[in-house]
């Protein structure tokens, strides 16, 4: 089992702020991908859409301003039953996020893709927060020959 | 064991365009941190300063155009003794970077901000190789509060 990690920090006052963006249609949305839909609750179930393909994940934790964790229920063989994890803290003015996304089989090429694009799109959430602007699909920054 | 994993890819005809990116003291400089001395051949040792600290990697294996290998034999101690790793091959107009920073002994906080911090890096080289401007330390996208 391998996973990929990230770190971002965000300048907020509030926690409440950023987990808001983690856990509602609109915030989701405005960093990820523009296609978002679904029941952000325990137990429901979030679609994420990149053009044809994409990822649904049933939400299995939420602690308000704290903690979300997904687990993949539809998507890409290799992140099938992988989970997705955001961590906040405050520290002073910043709220820092940590991001994992854990139980990857292999570390497949789709592996380093993946880790290089969730940095990406966890840009996009600090810019969405910090500037009122974030960089979601299909408008993210393009890494490679993928897209 | 734990790892980071990257890829991006480069519009570039030549593995070798990037690979000098890699190779160089000027290439080096140009994305990763202006502040960069040593000699780069197979066991020299390459010096990476980021204001006060920084790392001193030991070249141990060079292919041109496909394969750098270094190991870390000064730095904080998370990463003594891991391993930097940057193979490449060419898709069509397309030079792919698979990267990989092996050998963590556990996945602390610093290990997510340095993969967050090293896709941010490839992203630096992949703009200097495709537009002739890098962003390298000390002008490189702020992640968090630790800088």
């Amino acid at each position: 089992m391998v996973d990929i990690l990230h770190k971002v920090g965000i300048k907020s006052s509030s926690q409440n702020y950023v987990y808001k963006a983690l856990t509602t249609v609109d915030g989701l949305s405005a960093w990820w991908t523009n296609n978002t839909q679904g029941e952000n609750k325990v137990g429901g179930v979030l679609r994420f859409r990149f053009g044809a393909g994409g990822f649904d994940m049933k939400v299995l934790e939420l602690q308000t301003g704290r903690h979300v964790l997904w687990q993949v229920v539809d998507g890409p063989q290799e992140w099938m039953d992988t989970k997705i994890s955001f961590d906040l803290r405050q520290e002073g003015e910043w709220t820092l996020v940590l991001f994992k996304h854990e139980g990857w089989k292999e570390p497949v090429e789709f592996m380093h893709h993946c880790s290089t694009k969730w940095g990406v799109f966890l840009l996009s959430l600090k810019s969405l927060l910090e500037t009122g602007k974030g960089g979601p699909h299909p408008h993210e920054i393009k890494i490679d020959s993928w897209e």
